[in-house]
């Protein structure tokens, strides 16, 4: 089996649940996970309605032909091991995963204690925050978001700086306080201050959002002082996930002259449990944004280097059952790629870390709709949403959850990254 | 031995070359060091012209009334697991270490097998970064370097941002590019434009400066969602070390708008190598600047939160053979304390862990002398400084050392930080 027939759209799994759903044969996204009833956490892949534990198959043998086999990369509490190894052992398991799923090889699909102990049901698990965060960046590399929050500042003519379209904007994150879906999202307190007020005060976030974003993990890394060229870059991306980079507006406002934001997004972000390789995501290789003005050699990057990534953003406030659908974006959309952010931010000689998380940025498209946070939604608050229950949000309440998923879909098969999802739970009191 | 009598300035150790020395009995800092013909890194306390491996003394049981003894906590590779006891182990330890080095006290004196392989000479050893740091921040605390700055950029009347005397204004570091002190610097590539271009360019940095900082290191930490009050924090800073926060300023103009700087910093920040207890800094307490106005109630610290420790910079020209000093500082100046850095820091829920470090900013003084990068010594290049050697300097160039020292001087003894010291090495070409 090589790469290529990995992405056929005909391959069938004998795990039948495969077939049709965010997570077939053509998929197979890793993760950590751990029965809900015993045992440690481990590397396992999703299939269909299943999670195969891959430590297991390690132990049984399985990757033998390989020489990463049977080193205990995959019994681990994170995947960052594995990751380490870069995008060639990560190709070379997912060809070896679509043979043994293959639903004609009979070498796990007849092996029935291994079928016994190595699947395990999505519903029976718990997962866990998949890699190792050493050094966490967010970039800005949406020219509607970056439009949108000019305009709202800065009015429209002087809406994008003058080096937004130069190069990818970005800032360093705290990486602390990434933390899996699911987690509830404890409301921030600090310092702001209002324009008609005289003095600063201290208090519970009044302007609570979300960002939908993106991110990369990096496989293998580089050396300080060395940096990736635009040319290599790809190779070093190893993985993505959805991210919610939680945002306090009132805050941000006040603090972020002149050294950018600080307490507004160190309180929580949180991002999908499962990472979906570059390997999955090559079917849905799309042409990105014309970029006018050319950018400088070190980031001037050829070919199609977007990726057609549905992107939904939905909540659900205490009032309510089920989550609502407010906003439909696409990471299509961005306009500067993910290779263009890793040469810049590595252009310095910046060292990069396997596990290091580089994310995107709001991604908001063209149209109102695909707004990728609630201070464009809203327009800051002046055009607040209207709910189904009929209540109305201009900012994230306490109670509400919100959820983000993201799925790529061609006439064959649809691949999904699952959801990030996060409750708010009310402020605590300090002092 | 209780910790008051651990400042008793009559203390004499029977390592003859501490008293005098940068390293007193009474000073006691921590490191990770390995001897340069053999074996692995572990944690050492300087004493005199020596380092004694505490990895040795807890094998031989000299630790063993305490909880902490036999547990491999020195046998490391970094501080980490010592740290994360808090400040009660370390006061701990360094009681028991003044009881042992004292030179009334026969246990360690008179145990000649001990003695022998447990004490090594300075210059027989290596020493390696000294803390495991997931997150780094750096502050701007500096009043002076503040309005210095401000005055360079937007005039003498909006010198200061409106939020600059309410909060401690800080941003979010590159962790994976702090390095020991004596790591070659690389010059960073990055992209610029001057004001008379039309378009930016990619290149070398032109603008390579320095900046004099401290930092201090997490012991304890706390958890995501729960502040750490302005009375608790100084419970949680563990140790101070020099920082050098390289800084490329022709990058840093033209990237940081609206995000803060980001590879203008993130190429290399070098911190001295060892990690200088709070306990041993106690006795130089001094009071700070007035605050005013008053802060808000979760950063209003009582007592005084100063501490006087002297800073030296000097530079060493590759046509020189001796350093020279440019500047003399003092870590008092700075407006903003470390634990109102850290209870503003963790007011937003904000999770710090054992071994983040926290660096001040720039610590420039009230006069031209005192100030802690060359962007105000000489005044954006203004006024480059002349050397002995008759060479000018505007900013740094190939060839360039710079070190950074520091340390405590009262009528009895004196502690010293070391020193940090980085060369500029050419920049890589890229492409």
């Amino acid at each position: 089996m090589n790469l290529q027939e990995t992405w056929n759209p005909k391959l069938v799994s004998f795990i039948e649940s495969a077939q049709g759903s965010d997570f077939p044969i053509q998929h197979l996204p890793l993760g950590i996970f751990k029965p809900q009833m015993d045992g440690n956490y481990r590397v396992g892949v999703a299939i269909g309605h299943f999670v195969l534990d891959l430590a297991m198959l390690d132990d049984f043998g399985l990757f033998d032909e390989y020489n990463w086999a049977r080193k205990k990369l995959f019994n681990r509490l994170k995947l960052n091991r594995f990751m380490a190894l870069g995008r060639k052992a990560s190709q070379e398991l997912r060809c070896r995963l679509v043979e043994l799923l293959s639903a004609d090889n009979p070498d796990l699909r007849d092996h029935q204690e291994l079928r016994t102990h190595a699947f395990h049901r999505m519903e029976d698990i718990t997962m866990s925050l998949p890699v190792e965060i050493g050094d966490y960046t967010d970039f800005y590399s949406s020219k509607e978001h970056a439009t949108n929050v000019g305009i709202m500042f800065r009015g429209k003519d002087n809406a994008l700086q003058p080096n937004w379209l130069h190069l990818p904007v970005g800032y360093h994150g705290r990486a602390s306080t990434i933390v899996k879906s699911g987690t509830p999202i404890v409301r921030p307190s600090g310092q702001t201050k209002s324009d008609t007020e005289e003095n600063p005060s201290f208090g519970a976030c009044r302007l609570l959002d979300f960002e939908l974003e993106m991110g990369f993990f990096i496989g293998s890394g580089n050396k300080m002082g060395e940096p990736i060229s635009i040319n290599d870059a790809e190779d070093h991306i190893w993985g993505m996930v959805v991210v919610n980079d939680w945002s306090a507006r009132d805050i941000q406002k006040w603090e972020y002259v002149p050294l950018g934001p600080f307490l507004a997004k160190n309180f929580a972000t949180s991002i999908s449990p499962w990472v979906v390789t570059m390997e999955a995501l090559e079917p849905f290789r799309t042409p990105g944004p014309v970029q006018n003005p050319k950018p400088l050699a070190y980031l001037d990057q050829q070919g199609a280097h977007a990726f057609d990534i549905k992107l939904d953003v939905s909540i659900k406030t205490s009032q309510s059952e089920t989550f609502e659908s407010i906003s439909s974006s696409n990471f299509k959309y961005l306009y500067w790629s993910m290779a263009q952010q890793l040469a810049h931010h590595t252009s310095s000689g910046c060292e990069m870390r396997t596990g290091d998380l580089l994310a995107s940025g709001t991604i908001s498209g063209p149209t109102p709709d695909s707004y990728g946070s609630l201070l464009e939604l809203t327009w800051r608050g002046a055009s607040p949403i209207t709910l189904k229950t009929g209540e109305q949000r201009t900012f994230l309440k306490d109670g509400d959850s919100l959820r983000m998923s993201a799925f790529c879909q061609n006439e064959n098969y649809r691949i999904g990254f699952g959801e990030v999802v996060g409750e708010i739970v009310p402020a605590v009191h300090v002092q």
